[in-house]
């Protein structure tokens, strides 16, 4: 049963929120994936969302780029906690999309990533992050993910060696 | 009958945004005026946009600030001409409206305006100068506005003499 | 009979611009194209623009790069709505004529669209959305239009399955 | 038993931060409050941090200005949620926060918040919407807060008349 | 005779452009001041700077805010030397502005001051030192203008001690 | 004779510096050319600047990147009109470059051209619109340059045509 | 005897740069303080940076804001390390300067610091850390600032209990 | 023996920090070279960091991009001169890492250095000109030099006889 749903704007942005979905499934979280852009079918946002916590969902992660409004409408339509990922499309290279996903006013809230690839992976380990809390088999998972990472990093040493 | 809707995202925009109301006025082009949060009250919103075009409007003014979705939610609700005013909310003195207004992708369009007052005034010129074309009265108060207003700025030759 | 006056400042701005005139012919909405630039042509400019509205146009459309004056000097000589279209060009991709188009002082306006193509396309869709008011077949095509762009986002549902 | 620690990087950014500490003791959230700077304390941040997990904390809300470094380190000595908060400090009116914040490397994640007070309020509600995923009651204060909020605006109608 | 026209976009501006006047005067340079909106008053601006070359003017100053297109139009309609200053009016503090007057393109120049007082200032003084290549009298104020000004910062030392 | 030193502060800025340089000689303005480094010679550069004025040159022209401090340096030592060319090298795409040329304080004027090709030709033109003031021949080219530059623009017309 | 210059572009620049001056004095560094414009007095500053070296100082700060060139020509005319502190004046709130500083090219170095009074305190405090490296009395005095730093911020523990 | 540590916060920094050991061991001085993650590999950072100064290591060069907390994070573990180096990775080209790094609180100080290989080199070149304060060896290569680097430039004069 998917816990984590994955929106994007538009399916040009699947190559960048590809690597959250990647991610989510190497840690163990299921979860549903939907092209449902905020501009183009606001009423099929609307209805997507706002089921998703009553199926069981943990929390939803949006993308897009441009003028981004998509975490902020999946914000206004749930509890669930949203994530935003701005994405690196048009002429500013994601600083429009940053903006108009992070600046939210107070009362409904969105955890925004940084623009394009890192955003999507670190969405998704939000999440995971989260469901931590709740599920003792993520959470090790989690744990592993990190100490990995870190032991790799810790290998390199100098970098003229490999 | 009112031809043009102007929407706020909140009632502390009211300040910027009764100027455009007043020029609305002014040049003779009746509107209604409503506070309605994109994030606050989606449902609301999407209730109030949608049947605006059969109850006879011309036009939508939106103004907001911060991650300013207003205008390109109404956009995406109805046919009418959307205008969106960027308001100076929070740390970014509007660049963030404005990015979040302005760069709508495409399908899905914005007439967007200056920052704050001066963007307030315009939207409804240019709601004003839609009008004009299927209303000789408007056309007319639109012509003597714009006359006025070279006659004004002419007749100040040096500004020292003033 | 043309309806829309799209003027660019500079044979390369086609590229761009002529995705708007597309789109308004996609649309039924006529329209006439001309490279005039507002530096190089300045007389040119106003001699085309002052009868555009005794000729029986509805809008103008202006797309220009850099320190763009085109359509803040196309507004200035009409009383018809204009839009801009800010022109990725130069070192700033497009900041520089974005703020040149949309920060218009109260008094003369410009409706502004996104910077580039999703700009351009926006602009056709202004003029539509404006036309549409008038003009029963031109709201239908902009009403099937937009029918057809949500079916289209709305069948993709997951991006992996296609 | 406090499940949030709500961590900031100098005595001077409470005005702020206190502003989550409101919201979430209003929402039945218990927190823990500590100034520790990233950069004048760094041991003292590791010692807090790393421990808060095995406390039964649920998540940290790191609150920041200038070169903002707090929520990052926090992030990268916790598998607990970290949602930071850039404070507007000196010139760059928080831009330098937000950037410092956001822009986090893939496999350290931080879920970032708008600049200044509107971001120290939606952190606290992260944490409400993560902790509503297991506690029924604050799920039910997240609810009736939002439904309040949405009569609220619903309520405003035309901003004349009020 | 005046030999520098100082034109300003509107009567506000006339606050920041008189240091440009003072200091014209000051080095003994005559002009004539001006406010001409570029769009209010298109057709006065056009009718204003034609002739000021067959007049005997020898160099023009165009101040502005603002999607700044006064210096730009001036620069389209003279053979005379354009000297722009930004003026910070609005939510940008003249970045708008500068950008405005600063990316013309190829073919009409324009020569850009600093935003506001120092760039009102330093339009004299561009003035100045063109002028000052053809009339003696000029070069001799500006060259003691220099040296008086230097004198004055070398006079200080150590900041304590005043 | 030459009578405009064109300096630029690298050898790798003669690629867009050499468009200057090829205006002033279509327009029959010789010039001097060098590559001076303000921050690698800086005694070479005053040594060069300072007697330029008596060896009978009329404007200096100065193109620099990143943090661009030569054209203001030749500002400090001449009483000459100085031109300055921000060139687009490293990160920031020139913004650094305008900003260290443009913004120079009272006292010790720049006039500021677009960064890159658009500002190395332009500042040409500033030159040559100067010593038009001075010299019929370049006025007289100068003008058939404008009138040129009109005609061609204007013969374009519609650009589906050519 | 002093061992650190500390200069700067203008009288009004020493509300900031007292806090240098302060600093190092707190920790027994003797500096030498001065008011020398690079634009306004270029000769000075040659002369003055020159011989500093042979004089026995250490350490070179340089405070200036708008197009500051002033650290830049200082590392110009030097082998002794320069700190560079962006002052914010003018419109752009320090932007300007620290761009127009840190920007340095290859083969000139500035170490920048912080735009404004932090930046003032931190060059003081770089100049420390490096003198400190011959001078064991200096370390003390820096090891013991830091130890007091740290001690007072872990004072604080939670906000609102001081 | 090592004298600078030269410390990145992730492999593929490499590319860009090696200009800064190649200058470094062009100009005589040791360094150790280290990936190092802040975010990842933290408590290995400060394990790193903490004993440098006692094994003789005069300075830390920490070059990173993104949010960039390495520089800030050596300077509050250690009382050693550290130089930042900001480097350009994902959408923002580095503007992200430079505020990172410069904008450091009162009190642990980075001097930062331009965006990328400029900065990498002239980071080096800091340490140099601090080390030449000690080893009269080093400051002898350092002068050299910058003596050779003012001769190659100033033999170019007119860049068209190269």
């Amino acid at each position: 049963m998917p816990r984590v749903a994955v929106i994007m704007g538009s399916r040009s942005d699947w190559d960048v929120m590809s690597h959250c979905v990647d991610m989510l499934s190497t840690l163990g979280v299921e979860c549903e994936v939907r092209v449902i852009s905020a501009h183009r079918a606001p009423d099929a946002l609307f209805s997507y969302v706002e089921p998703l916590e009553s199926r069981g969902f943990e929390a939803i992660v949006a993308g897009a780029g441009l003028a981004a409004h998509l975490a902020g409408l999946c914000a206004a339509k749930t509890l669930l906690p949203v994530f935003g990922v701005p994405l690196p499309a048009g002429a500013f290279e994601g600083m429009d999309a940053l903006l108009a996903i992070v600046q939210m006013p107070a009362g409904v809230p969105v955890g925004t990533m940084a623009v394009g690839k890192a955003g999507a992976v670190n969405a998704a380990l939000m999440c995971v992050a989260q469901i931590a809390r709740k599920d003792a088999r993520v959470r090790e998972a989690w744990a592993r993910f990190r100490e990995e990472q870190t032991r790799k990093i810790e290998a390199i040493g100098d970098p003229r060696d490999s």
